[in-house]
């Protein structure tokens, strides 16, 4: 999917919003956990009560290969299933990968030839060839750690050298090895402010963002600070849609809470052209 | 394992050498590529080999998720297969994991929980709480990465603020999350004079050092300025070692190259006190 395809499905569904599939099996109610593939029944049900309001989905990998090869089998069913509802919704790879150069050829070949996946988040410290195997799928992207939304981003991200914060330094030295239509960059919402640095360095690039809902981040901040002209956001809610309700009526709210989040979307998405 | 635990296997074995377990099918000879189960017998012919001269093994995830879900069972076979042949034997999980903390956590229970092994490799750039859930496992291991043996290392890993190095930074910072018993750091043996700075910071630490062999970096120079009174190192040779022949000879042959590098060990280790 290139930049522009991304930019015209959310204006086709007036949402940037991303939910996260974050399955935990203590969490899932009763009927769910009851069920031959609880993961994948738990996925299934908040994918059909959210995919109408809903731009991208963003499995995280920790909470399917806790659960074995069972959990890693239902993380695949998710993603065809995903596929085949509509093949315009993006879908990351939430592994946070990086390693040597043949190694990170092999996750590439994890997530996009083993599985359909869109995109995989990757983390930079081992620099160029750690990142590079992942731009060499055609319309695929690498979305790369920069500021993230948690307590410890404070211990090296804001190391600086000359001026320059580390995640600057990440910033202006990846964006060399792609394009805005093969990287993007987390950018957590707890930080709302310093997306306004952040666009200075990258006007033009997606941004996936979480920490909007449970880690504390709002909606509005993130818009102010970080939309540009073609969006470029995607914003993540992982725990503030799939565990709302914690019984049988979980979808329902979940759908819900998607809704609520594509209907503030969708103003915000009132003045871009196509 | 506790640290002396590792320190008198490695004595017993004369060896610190790491064999790095990186199965790609294409590489795989006729006998072993016709097999029912290729990559772990692959795998099982190369721990038989060379098992005698080893005192731990590193399977680097990237080689096996890359062949789905196959791929993961292969890895899940090896790690058992390994632990029932030898439990003294240290098993490193090479997965370069590391999110935020819920995350991590269920990321250390696929590793420490359903499958047995000892150590994870951790990427830093998120900081303390994406590392702590590593260190909750009794006897387990979290090896963090500092300074690598790829290209990309020069990309921000000597981010430097007030004469500190990033890779220092994280060794000064992160070694205050753990103990000498559960926290272990990669450094690549192509820089191996670096290792005398960061023995300044880190005296006592275990070290894991890739790089030795394929990569250009010399098992002499390591020792001279890696090694401490309780060794202190892990050497890793993967291709240098399992690739060593692609013949059917390729087990026996990978055995000679473990046995010349475990004597060559050996002499080091002759000082040592236990």
């Amino acid at each position: 999917m290139t930049s522009q395809e991304l930019f015209r499905n959310i204006l086709d569904k007036k949402s940037f919003l991303c939910v996260g599939l974050d399955p935990e099996i203590s969490r899932l109610p009763l009927s769910v956990a009851d069920a031959d593939d609880p993961i994948f029944e738990f996925n299934r049900r908040i994918i059909d009560a959210t995919h109408r309001y809903t731009a991208a989905y963003k499995p995280n990998f920790a909470f399917y290969e806790s659960y074995g090869q069972k959990g890693m089998a239902a993380l695949d069913k998710t993603v065809r299933y995903i596929n085949k509802l509509d093949t315009n919704i993006f879908i990351i790879a939430d592994a946070k990968r990086g390693d040597i150069g043949n190694t990170s050829k092999m996750y590439a070949r994890a997530v996009f030839a083993e599985m359909p996946f869109d995109a995989v988040t990757v983390a930079p410290y081992m620099g160029e060839d750690s990142v590079t195997p992942f731009l060499t799928y055609p319309g695929k992207w690498a979305v790369i750690l920069a500021l993230t939304s948690n307590r410890g981003a404070d211990d090296f991200q804001y190391h600086t050298e000359k001026g320059q914060r580390l995640f600057e330094r990440v910033l202006t030295v990846s964006q060399r090895w792609g394009t805005t239509d093969n990287i993007m960059y987390v950018v957590g919402a707890t930080r709302a402010e310093m997306l306004a640095d952040i666009r200075k360095i990258i006007p033009d690039h997606f941004l996936l963002v979480p920490g909007v809902g449970a880690q504390g981040g709002s909606l509005e901040e993130v818009v102010k600070y970080g939309m540009n002209k073609r969006c470029g956001l995607l914003v993540n809610s992982s725990r503030g849609i799939i565990y709302a309700d914690s019984t049988e009526r979980f979808a329902e709210v979940a759908g819900e809470k998607a809704r609520e989040m594509q209907e503030e979307m969708a103003g915000y998405l009132k003045g871009l052209k196509r």
